[in-house]
C-alpha cells in the first residue's frame, strides 16, 4: 500500500488575526483534510509560524503546491510546500571519521528518513569502499588551502550532477566557504562536536577536558557564512567526570554526534525545521 | 496590566475531515483570534483531540464558553472550555513528608500555577503550622481502617466548603476509595514514587533497591478506582548505582517527586491535559 | 607502543576490617603498582566488593593471577582476575533486526571493546552476508519449538568450536533454555526492549503504548533461567508523548537498545561488572 | 544511635608507585578500617588523587587527623582531613530571588547536608523574615559601587563572627572581589545560571534565548578571582524549544539552579570535591 499523498507547508510572516482559520479554511474549501497543524507565535517580534500537513482531495500535488504558495503570499506569508511523493536527494560529505557516516547510511537503509542520499564526497579516500558497499558513488575531492577554490567548484559540479537538494557534513572537518554555500543555495546540515556556543572552533573535546566541564555536548546546525554560528537544529549532552580522558570524551562524543545529527536530518527531511533569523522553529 | 482574557478548549471525539477548519472558522467568524492550536489524531482509534486557545472579541466569556461547547456537540465532540479569568481552587492532601508540600506551595507563591490552593488536609498534624504559615487553613482528618468511611465523608465536606475544583495528593500515602473519587467528581492528581508500571504498590524504593535497577522514577497520574493505574500525566527518572542505599534512593526520589508532581499540576491547571481512556494527551 | 600489561581483579566476600589494606599490601609487596581501585560495601548484608587494577612488576601474568586468586581465598574472598593481554572472544546471536548487530560490530571495529566477536549465530539467514562483510563466520541455526533442543545442542558446539567466552543476544528474540545457559557456563548478555521490570515479556513497546507511559526504556542484563529477571547491567530511557505511535516507539527504542547494549558489553569486557545475587555491582 | 566517628581524607600529589598500599597500610596499622576509598590518576600530569574514609580505632579524631596529614606530607602529598563529628558552619548569601534560598534551607532542615547554615547575608531585605523563620540571623548589607569595599569588610566581620567555614552564593547576583575571597580564605560556592562556559556574564537566559539553543543549563562552581571561571563542581541542562519564552527559560532554569547548587553543596560538605587547578575531582 503506497503512503497516501500529503502536503506539508512551512509558512511564516507577520502575525495577524485569523491566520489559522484562513489557512484551514483554504484547505477545507478545496476538499483537503488537515492531518497535523502546529503553529507558533514569536510574541516579541509578532511573527507567525505554522507547519500544516494535509491530504489534498486529488493527486495534482504540483498545482496545489503552487496554489497554496500563491495564497500564502496574499496573507503576507512566505510558504514552502513539500509533497510526500517527492523524496529529496542529498549529498554526504565525510572525511576520515566513519561513525556518523555509517550511522546515517544504516538509518537511511532502515527507512528512517523521508529522503535519500545520492553520493558521498570526501577529501580522503578512506571511506570509498564503504560508500560503494552502500550503493553510493564516492567522489574523492582533495582539499588544500591552495586548491580549495577549485575543489569547491568541483564539489558544486558533483552536487548539481547528482541533483542534490541538501547536504550533510558528517564530521567533514573542512569549512565550506560563504561563496560555496551561496552558490549551492540549499540547506547544509553540520554537526559540531560541542554544546555550542561553548567550545566553538577546533578541538572542542580538548577544550572541554581542559576546562573541566561535567557535561559534553554536540550540536547540529545549518551551515552559514558565520562559522559554528548557524541556526541550531538539535543539541544533546552526556555526563562526564574527571575519570574521563580526552579519548573517552571523544568516544562518548561519537554517540552524541550520531544521535544529534540523525535527529536533525530526520526533522529536516520531515519538513519540521523552519529557519528564522539565527534560530530555528522545530515542529516536532 | 491585566492579562488579556483568553479561552482554552480541550475537545475530542470521532475524527472526520474538516474539524480543524470548522473550529478555527467558528472562532474567526465571531471575531476571535486563535493564539495556540494543537491537535492530535489517534490513528488506530480514529479519535481527534484538540487544544485551542483564543482571545474572544468581547469579554462575555461565560456565553462564549457555552456557545463553543454547544458548537462542539454539533460536531460530535466533547469539549471543556476554561477561561483565563477563572483560577481554579484546589485542596492539598499531605501526610508527614513535607517535600512536595513545600515545593508546591513555594511554586504557588512564586506564581508558577494558573490556580490556587485553598486548604490543606492531612491525616497527621505535623504540617499544621507550616500550612498556616503559607496562609492556608489546615484540616486534621485522622484515618484508620475503622474510621475511613467517616473520614472520607468529612474530607468531602471540607472539599465542598472550600469549593475545591481539584485535589493534589502530595505523598498523602492513603488510598482514596472509589466512592470518594466518584462523589468528589473532580480531578485528583497523585504522585507515585516509582516509574509505573514498575514497582506499583507499597515501598517502591525498597523494591527498586532489591531488584538492582539502574534508574529510579516517579509518576504523576490521575487517581482512579484502579490503584496506581490511573492515566499517567508525567514521569521522570534518575540514575542510581549499587552505591546508593535505600535511603539515597529515597532522597534522590524526593527530587524526582517534586519535579514530576509540580509539572503535572502546572499542566493540569494550564488545561493541557486531556484524559482519554487510561491515557492522557498532554498538549505541552 | 603496546599497552602495558595490567591485571584486573573482581573480588567479593564477607566484609571484615583491613581488606583494602591487605589487597593493596599484597600487590605492593610483589612490586606491583595499583592503577585503579574501587570498592563497595553492602552495609545490610556485610559484603565487600572490590575491583582493583594493577601493573605487575613482571609479565608473568598467569602466575600472578593464580597467586592472587589463592591469596583472595585466604581472605575468604572469591576473586576473578583478568589480564589485559587476553582479549575474550564472544559469539553474537541475532535474528532479523540488524540495528544492534551493526552497532556492536562497528564499535568493535572502531576499537571500543576489550574483546572480540568470533562468530554470528542466527535463526534467520538475513544477516549472513553482512556478518561475512565484517569478516565473521555466520551460522544459520533455525529454531522451532520442535527442534529447539537440537538447535541448542548445535549452538553449543559452535560456541565451543569458536572458543566463545561470552555471548551477546543482540535482539535474538529467542529464549535460551536454562539447560543451555548452564552448559555454556559463560556470561550471556541480553537486551530487553523495556525498562525492566516494567513490560517484561513480549511486545513491550505495544504494552508501553497501551499504558500511555511518558518514557520508554531498554535494559541490558545477564540472561538467567528466570526470563527477563537476570541481573541488570545498564538501563536508559527516552521521552515519548501521545504523538508517538508504536512504530515511533520502536524507532526510538532502537537507539536506546544500541546504546544500552553497547555500554553493557563494554563494561563487561572491561571487567567492571560483578554479579551478586540478582544484582550487579558496576565499577564504572 | 550516634553515627560512628569516621575520618575523610582528600589528598593529592605527584603520582608514584605504592601510594594506595601505603595509605591503606598506615590506616590499617593503626587499627582503622577503611570504609570507602576512591582514587584517580591524571595520566597526563602524573598526579594522584584520593578520597579515603575510615573508622579509626579510637575517638581521638584530632590527633589522627594531624598524624595523617603529617604522614601524607612524607609521601609528598597534600592532605585535608575532615571528621564526621565536625559539622562545618556556612553563610548563605542571597539577594531577592528565593528559590535556591528555600531549597537549600529546606534540604538542610531535612538533614540532607553534613553541615549547617549559620546566617544569611543579603543586599536586600526581602528574605529577612523568611530567614528568621528558619531560625537564622539575617544580615542586611547593602552594596553599591561606592560602598562595596565597606560592605565587603562588614561581610567579612559577619563571616568571622559566625565562624563560617564556607559560603554559598544562592543567586546573590553580586561579584565578590578577589580581595574578599582571599581574606575569607574559605570555599565559596556559586551558582551560575547557564551551562558554562557558554553564556558567561550577565543575563544568560536572554543570551540563550537570543541564540536559539535547544538546552539551557546551570553550573555550580567555586568562586575565584576569575569571574564565572572557577572550578566547576556540577552542571545540568534542561531541554527547551522555540515555544519557550525568556520567562519560561527563567522558570525552568530555577529548577536546574536548585538541583545543581544543592548537589554541589552536598558533595562539598561530604568532602567529595578536590580542587585541582581550574578543575575539580568529584569523588561521587
Amino acid at each position: 500500500m503506497p503512503a497516501p499523498l500529503t502536503l506539508v507547508a512551512l509558512l511564516h510572516g507577520p502575525d495577524r488575526p485569523g491566520l489559522v482559520a484562513r489557512v484551514a479554511g483554504w484547505i477545507f474549501a478545496r476538499g483537503g483534510n488537515i492531518l497535523h497543524a502546529d503553529q507558533h507565535r514569536d510574541m516579541e517580534r509578532e511573527v507567525f509560524f505554522q507547519r500544516v500537513e494535509w491530504a489534498p482531495a486529488h493527486r495534482a500535488a504540483a498545482r496545489e503546491r503552487r496554489d497554496f504558495e500563491a495564497f500564502a503570499a496574499t496573507l503576507g506569508m512566505t510558504a514552502r510546500v513539500a509533497s510526500s511523493t517527492h523524496r529529496p536527494k542529498g549529498a554526504l560529505f565525510v572525511s576520515r571519521a566513519d561513525h556518523c557516516f555509517h550511522d546515517l547510511l544504516l538509518r537511511w537503509r532502515a527507512g528512517e528518513f523521508a529522503g535519500d542520499f545520492g553520493c558521498v564526497i570526501s577529501n580522503h579516500r578512506d571511506l570509498a569502499a564503504a560508500a560503494r558497499h552502500y550503493g553510493l558513488p564516492f567522489h574523492h575531492v582533495p582539499v588544500t588551502p591552495r586548491t580549495k577554490a577549485a575543489a569547491e567548484a568541483r564539489q558544486l559540479r558533483i552536487l548539481r550532477a547528482a541533483g542534490a537538494e541538501f547536504a550533510v557534513l558528517a564530521r567533514y572537518m573542512q569549512v565550506l566557504s560563504p561563496g560555496f554555500l551561496k552558490k549551492f543555495g540549499r540547506p547544509v546540515i553540520n554537526i559540531h562536536h560541542s554544546f555550542l556556543p561553548a567550545f566553538a572552533g577546533a578541538r572542542p573535546y580538548h577544550q572541554a577536558h581542559e576546562r573541566g566541564v561535567k557535561l559534553i555536548g554536540a550540536t547540529a546546525h545549518y551551515a552559514t557564512a558565520a562559522l559554528d554560528d548557524g541556526p541550531i537544529i538539535q543539541q544533546d549532552v552526556a555526563r562526564v567526570t574527571h575519570r574521563h580522558s580526552v579519548e573517552d570524551l571523544v568516544r562518548k562524543g561519537r554517540d552524541l554526534e550520531k544521535l544529534v545529527l540523525a535527529q536533525a536530518v530526520r526533522w529536516h527531511l520531515d519538513n519540521r525545521v523552519l529557519v528564522y533569523g539565527r534560530k530555528t522553529v522545530v515542529f516536532d
